[in-house]
């Protein structure tokens, strides 16, 4: 059966049976012209959100729809641990084509759902409407932080360490597995399908007011480089041998493109925290390692010069450039 | 030139020089991982997302583009009006063709600011990605609201009274007109390509707790009429003659249908306030039509039995079934 065959109404409750109870902050669930919140008290709110378009963003010949609704939520989850938030609710837009069968549809939800069960997000609301082509999900998320704790890109001084959480390039690699034709049981493969969104990590760092600046690699590690230096208006050096790349990942770039540096911090995806932390500081980190969160890696450091470089060994090289939108 | 030509960042930025001074709550806007704010003291938010799909919701070829970009806010402060809160916040979704033209890009983004100014509603962030086909716009907005002045779909009860703001059935007429290649210089085109949230009314209706329910006639008066009676546990009986339909959408309904009763009441794109009032408040409407908001009409009256009906002098039929969005 299609979603075609089922009303709008159908639909929602479809979505709804396989959400949570809801939080005691709802004051208007699903079902009337917009969702009612009561905000968390003494926070702010930090809000994000981010499309994911079929035959931009995902393919759906290999991406199954329990990935496709857990991506969608887990890029606006890394934009909320970005920023120090604590995940608290979300708004699914989707654009669905009306051939789309009713499994994948039940799937796509149930993947969104698992994700955000795990980091209590409550989704409290949405809209459901049909493509004349591409299957898109839209999905804006909020979370609460309190004033002191907001992480944001701007504020990495001359002198800071740059830091990164888990391993980069995976993702890409795993998408190119995948496009390839390659086995999806590899792990490179699963990190595109399923990444984590660093939220715990997120939030420690916002708590124990270790970083200067902090965003996610949603672009890949380069553009983030790039990214945190311009906000900051300071130049970065990331010193190229200490970059996080696990040996599936340097083996594929290896045998594809000669070296694994440059696909591994260009390609996207990986959802990643990078984050800059002042030297007398570095021992707060501690507590990210004690609890458990991803290994960190300190790849570099924040310089007087504005240039974002690239060093192996003695050579100097400008940061390559990033994962490009539009164009 | 195409957008394509453009960098993400330059696009953002002509988004920016089109957007008005940032609000005191506002703490962090565009250019971070998420935008941060302040939640109003002692209100409620309400959350309201809806998305204008090329194809589905408009076409390029009878759509100017500040038509289009007015559109697509529209329809989300109708759902804020609906709920009696006042705009503060949107986040806006853009999923564009490379192929647009930068002046196309630029009309959207202006026909949307222009209305949101209009309406003190600030655009706090967003997302731009590219379509493999059609345009998108999809639109997160949130407005505030005390707790005891929601308006919500549910608090009808039997002898209520039943009103609309406005007219109906006029800018369906002008999306006949417009497909038709009628002169779009028509008032029922300019319903269609400009319609008018009521966030007035439905402030005015929240403050004085005038109405019972109430919600926006996005997808028809016939639509609108079914739900409030269904969330509500009641029937409700619409006197035909009373309608509101302007003698423009008659002639034309008129003409193509031989009637203009159901084309008119099953006609989406209204964007009208339906609500129900005690007839022992029917009083407190005077502050409506004293503050120069729409026209309001009584059409009909809530019941006990719960059948949903349209009453043509004596003869009572079902209420005909609305627009639907899928199938």
């Amino acid at each position: 059966m299609l979603i075609a065959d089922l009303s709008e109404s159908e639909l929602i409750a479809r979505v709804q049976t396989r959400l949570p109870q809801a939080p005691d902050w709802l004051v208007v669930g699903i079902g009337d012209d917009g969702a009612v919140i009561e905000a968390g008290r003494n926070r702010l709110e930090v809000l994000t959100v981010d499309a994911l378009v079929e035959g931009i963003h995902f393919d759906r010949r290999f991406t199954p729809p329990a990935a496709i609704g857990h991506r969608a939520l887990a890029v606006n989850l890394s934009d909320l641990a970005a920023m120090g938030a604590e995940p608290r609710w979300a708004l699914l837009s989707l654009v669905l084509p009306p051939a789309l069968p009713f499994e994948d549809f039940d799937g796509i939800i149930d993947g969104l759902a698992t994700l955000a069960r795990r980091h209590r997000l409550h989704v409290v609301g949405g809209n459901l409407t049909r493509s004349p082509g591409p299957l898109m999900l839209d999905i804006t998320a909020a979370g609460s932080v309190k004033r002191r704790q907001v992480l944001q890109r701007s504020g990495a001084k001359p002198g800071d360490l740059v830091f990164v959480t888990g391993t980069i390039g995976a993702a890409a690699a795993g998408l190119e597995m995948l496009a390839a034709g390659a086995d999806v049981v590899d792990a490179c493969a699963d990190r595109y399908l399923h990444p984590v969104p660093r939220v715990r990590e997120g939030l420690l760092l916002a708590r124990n007011r270790a970083a200067t600046a902090c965003m996610d690699l949603s672009d890949g590690l380069a553009d983030g480089v790039r990214q945190i230096a311009a906000s900051s208006g300071v130049g970065i050096t990331i010193d190229a041998e200490t970059l996080p790349i696990d040996d599936a990942t340097r083996h594929w770039f290896e045998r594809r493109a000669g070296n694994a540096i440059v696909p591994a911090a260009t390609g996207g995806d990986d959802y990643e925290l990078i984050f800059t932390v002042r030297p007398n500081r570095a021992g707060r980190l501690k507590a990210l390692r004690l609890h458990g969160g991803a290994p960190i890696t300190k790849i570099g450091v924040c310089t007087e010069e504005r240039h974002v470089i690239l060093r192996s060994g003695t050579v100097d090289s400008p940061m390559p450039k990033g994962y490009k939108h539009f164009g």
